[in-house]
């Protein structure tokens, strides 16, 4: 029978959200359970979700129809098909899960970062179809990143290639989760855009829409809102913010010469206030050789699918 | 017969050098001829090289044992077969070197930039041999670098990815000879550390051996000599560097997740004196995920033979 879905399981720090996908990307059922409702026995866990996932086969076809399952996880390694330490997951230091998954269902499994999945996804159903060099940077609670090199995500040396969002973009700048000080995530994710407002809010003296927001409950959301609104200091901080991303775009595009950088995830949908300091700070940082010249585009693919599309593509990838 | 050589071409500013290569990495025989001397003609400078390299074939056996021509030129694209827009070099915008000595002598012929050409000789002969992911930063004149991804050098979408010299390592900081301020190259090159030195003599009043010299005879050797007599200046000038390098070295690590980084090159031959504050800014700047796992080696190549070696190694990718 001809092998025509993949399975896409997004592992979060809250749920864990799966689907079986066609070759065109449609997520043709899907369901979810939570992550952390077995938080002291992963046994559970993986009995519980490979139920769900047994029923969901069922209903579709049944197992002979599914090509592989793709798993996107924090720190989820792909040459060894563990979880390694990852900080946001209740679970032992090292999780193999993708053996744990095949031993139950009897399908092949693969296991990736959510940021290489969502570079796989776009390759393979979004605004990446046919780049075979691109980088693709997640802007959401962190900044992670999917780096594509002649048509593969680049895992380096031990899997764990990619962390773009830990470079430093400014030396002895903010503090940063993991632990030193400047990373990129601190300043352009949606926590970092937060960051960059109650730093603004409390440095300028001028008025904002911003101001009658508790700062303990202020999100990306509403710099967005005001910006939308004309609020100066709204535009002060994507200004900020672009150009912080831009210029480490710069750095990273002399790296691997992409054919484009693809922002993906919650901050993109500021759109071009956003959107356009990065533009000019990206241009302006680059080396003249690339000027112009490369695209600086947003993902194409639903936000509330993404991850799974994303997991799903790498499905494709396993062998039978 | 067998293809037991290959030949490499090193295309300077100032001179060609060329010589046939074995498996093991012996130049069995070199010669080399001005570049600059055919400035207005560039068809005279090809038939002097084809004809010096016909002479040099026909000592060595004869062209049938010769499995391919590599050359590591400035702006050498790898895609095109080109040299594009090469600043130090005298001839028009767009050559195409590896067409023009294919038409006349008859072999197969790929061409890269020095950097690249470089990394490639580490993993056909040098300290690379059996790495399959490293980064190799030449510190010259200027800042190239070759980065290695799963085996093969990275080109990226336009055949000019790799420009880590040309990556901003302090914003607004020193002019670049590229139009833009504060690139890796400014403070780390052999020039760089010059500037350095320029830069710190005239900031102290601290003694220095390096007074003795007038500044604009100051070498980077200098500052070696110096650094070796314990001059405090000398040596703070090398911390100094190699601090600015091990930041950006960090910033790299997290792109492609190297086995390696590898150090080439004429600001090599400072030793400890550089690899030192290195090796504590990339450690102090990397994710702490990386924390002594990644080497940091200069290259065991010997700095005459290495250009023309790193050339030769991309004459075994040919395809007869």
């Amino acid at each position: 029978m001809d092998k025509k879905y993949v399975i896409g399981i997004d592992l979060g720090g809250t749920n864990t959200v799966f689907g079986i996908v066609d070759a065109n990307g449609n997520i043709i059922a899907q369901n979810s359970i939570k992550t952390q409702k077995h938080k002291d026995n992963v046994n559970l866990y993986i009995d519980e979700l490979c139920n769900e996932l047994t029923a969901l086969i069922d209903q579709t076809g049944g197992k002979n129809a599914i090509k592989g399952i793709g798993i996107g996880a924090p720190n989820g390694n792909y040459y060894t098909g563990n979880i390694e330490f990852a900080p946001n997951l209740p679970w032992q230091h090292v999780l193999p899960l993708s053996k744990m998954i095949t031993e139950k269902i009897h399908l092949p499994c693969k296991i990736t970062n959510d940021a290489n999945a969502a570079a796989i996804g776009e390759m393979t159903y979004g605004i990446a179809k046919g780049m075979k060099n691109f980088i693709l940077i997640t802007l959401g609670t962190g900044v992670g990143s999917g780096i594509v090199i002649n048509g593969k995500v680049v895992y380096g040396h031990d899997g764990f290639a990619g962390e773009l969002g830990h470079t430093i973009a400014i030396h002895d700048g903010r503090p940063c989760p993991c632990g030193r000080c400047g990373c990129l995530e601190t300043y352009t994710s949606a926590t970092g855009v937060v960051r960059t407002a109650i730093e603004f809010l409390s440095k300028s003296k001028e008025d904002s829409l911003l101001r009658a927001i508790p700062s303990n409950r202020l999100e990306s959301k509403d710099v967005y809102d005001a910006a939308v609104k004309g609020d100066k200091i709204a535009l002060d901080i994507f200004n900020y913010t672009g150009t912080i991303l831009g210029q480490s775009i710069a750095n990273f595009v002399a790296f691997s010469a992409p054919e484009a950088v693809i922002l993906f995830g919650g901050l993109t949908k500021a759109g071009e206030f956003l959107l356009k300091p990065t533009r000019i700070a990206m241009e302006k940082d680059m080396l003249r050789l690339w000027s112009n010249k490369i695209k600086l585009l947003v993902s194409s693919l639903k936000e509330s699918n993404a991850a799974v599309l994303g997991a799903s593509a790498l499905g494709w990838e396993c062998e039978e």
